[in-house]
């Protein structure tokens, strides 16, 4: 029992100094994880590539495109090209909600490569800032009980898109405090 | 101080091995509950029949119905059938979001009779699989602060939608860590 | 490692009995915290005021607007005037999900002025009710890892729209467990 408790405390401990992730020999290397992809958004149609996200709306203006929602089902490589190893998709839905800039309400699902389940995303991301961040609020199969946050980084601006690469921060509770004691 | 910090580790514990909720004499009974229904998703317009799911946006293809978006009222009943008690109320959207299979973004909150508040479930689900999984991402009355996982099987196709059973698995931190101390 | 320990569950006690941000002086009071502040949701396009809110769908009734589905980029003040002093933005979606009443499948997400990132909220919201209560499932920058739940009162309904009183009850886990140790 006294362990439990010790480990719940060890796992946001290591959250917080480095994580754990980058230490393999650590016993709470599997409490925690950092996952880095690159989003390849093919967002506007384009000779030779087939968009992966869909405007569902319209937006009621042409500055911040207000009101517009978009619908996508994205590649996520290992690097920024878009030939590099595919490592999954994201999937779900942008919604462009602010009438002072670009920023979208991002409900989006993550599915990788080899991996059982889903990571679960939900925030604001105002697109033109260079660094924005979502929650990570649930997951599914072996992401059951996932916590934690990611970070978005605009790589790069395409004709057709844009590359974005994430680092997702997770807290994995159910591996650390269950699978660890059965 | 030290029970509560007990009865916490206990809640996962029992999570992972089997849930308390099937012991009601289980101190920690109150702790978890796994709570069974069947969605009655009446999708599709059927002479006699009024569907409750509007098909807000068409989907852009008709292999994957991306883009499409659903919003919904269903009735959850306690047994397969149509006319067995009723349970509570499935309210939320649905957003069809590959381009490779029939997968939802669905973010559902779910009412049960004679309770007070919801529960709030978020994620992606591939509607053709025997089993998927949505994260309980919080709640609401006395499903505060709640966590956990549904399991979705589609017990039937019908000619007007589908019978899908779920099974929720709550953990009710707010029940176990607050009021069994005041 | 037993200092831990014990603000994990002082958190939750505060929480449950009296939230700890009334009384400054008290070393828990930075893990909890209570935000208020009202929302003027300019819904209705009105003369000499911009609407804030956009329609983005059309129900498919007039009685609960099943299906309809509204974008929103509404201003948060500190008091009911539209002209006291702002003090943030709640943007979002609004989905009209109900056969039966006014209610509202809500995905928001709070910026306040003068801080860092954004509070994300999910829930149901049955309009017309005194009451209603949505989860906060999670943040970003300095409300990384929050959790808890928003009450949400009309206070006034205006040819324009109403005035809705929110208050945030946030349990702030990261600088609990974290901030606190390093």
């Amino acid at each position: 029992m006294a362990q439990l408790i010790q480990i719940l405390a060890v796992v946001f401990f290591y959250a917080a100094s480095s994580w754990a992730a980058s230490d393999p020999s650590n016993h709470f290397a599997k409490c925690t994880e950092v996952i880095s992809f690159y989003q390849q958004d093919l967002f506007f149609p384009t000779p030779g590539l087939n968009a992966t996200t869909a405007i569902a709306l319209p937006g009621t203006n042409n500055a911040t495109m207000f009101a517009q929602v978009a619908i996508l089902d994205d590649k996520l490589t290992q690097a920024p090209s878009m030939d590099s190893k595919l490592v999954g998709r994201a999937k779900g839905m942008l919604v462009f909600d602010s009438l002072s800039n670009i920023s979208l309400l991002t409900s989006l699902t993550v599915e990788l490569e080899g991996r059982d389940g889903n990571i679960n995303l939900l925030g604001q991301s105002r697109a033109l800032e260079p660094q924005r961040e979502l929650s990570i609020v649930g997951g599914s199969g072996e992401f059951r009980f996932v916590q934690g946050f990611a970070t978005l980084r605009t790589y790069s601006l395409e004709p057709y898109g844009s590359k974005i690469f994430f680092q997702l921060y997770v807290i994995k509770l159910w591996e650390c405090l269950i699978k660890s004691q059965v």
